[in-house]
């Protein structure tokens, strides 16, 4: 059950989401389903193209993130939802075999002017590779319930 | 084969995407996956709410609008990817059963200055439910080979 409130948050804070291993099947099916470039689905096409083999849809990496977010946090937090993303950069190639590691930086922890219910925190997440590369960057604000 | 240039862009062009129905088995498979918040996966947590029932993650209706983009023009295009999604907006409830049609804007097409090979088309998305309510807006940069 959620045990955490927008009064919870504070600038600067920082959580670990943990880490997902990316396998070429999960990438292939995926992209199948929502983003059937070339490069994402087919290797013969994606060692000619730009990217020199298969990589995943950054649809795939968000949705990825979003998952990390959930398990690592978001599930144990009083959420009203989302208004939606501010940004997102996809910095480098998630390739097969790939791991991911997640984190979450605060931004800042407001309370709502408008509705009194909740407040606002404004996120930074960040995910990474086995070597370190950052492959996404995400900002967005969650809407929080307060105590 | 794709066949469309970065010289077939310009600002105040418009495509239709074309629609998708949603139903709630899609909706739950993808939030079990992705994004397990209880009003994504639970009916009974769903009606108890701010939602008032079950509704899509915006990661799926975010994916969804990918693969008509897809369909509908990219798998057209001579795409050399994209750096990220500038802002996404979650503006309704997807529910089971919406049927969800998608347009693209060019707001502009610009060559790159620093790789002469492509241009850059700066989009902005939208999707409507079969009421004609905007539930998704997506802004963001596709990179176009140059002929």
């Amino acid at each position: 059950m959620p045990d955490i409130y927008f009064e919870d948050f504070a600038a600067g804070q920082e959580f670990d989401l943990g880490s997902r291993v990316l396998d070429r099947a999960a990438i292939v099916a995926f992209a199948a389903e929502f983003d059937p470039q070339p490069f994402h689905i087919d290797d013969d096409a994606a060692a000619q193209s730009i990217y020199g083999g298969l990589i995943a849809s950054g649809w795939h990496t968000g949705s990825i993130y979003m998952r990390l977010l959930c398990d690592g946090l978001l599930l144990r937090v009083h959420s009203m939802g989302s208004p939606g993303v501010d940004e997102m950069r996809w910095l480098g190639p998630v390739r097969p075999g790939d791991t991911l590691s997640a984190k979450l930086l605060i931004d800042s922890a407001r309370a709502s002017k408008s509705k009194p219910d909740r407040g606002i925190v404004q996120t930074v997440g960040e995910m990474r590779n086995q070597n370190g590369d950052l492959v996404l960057t995400l900002k967005s604000a969650l809407l929080v319930k307060r105590r």
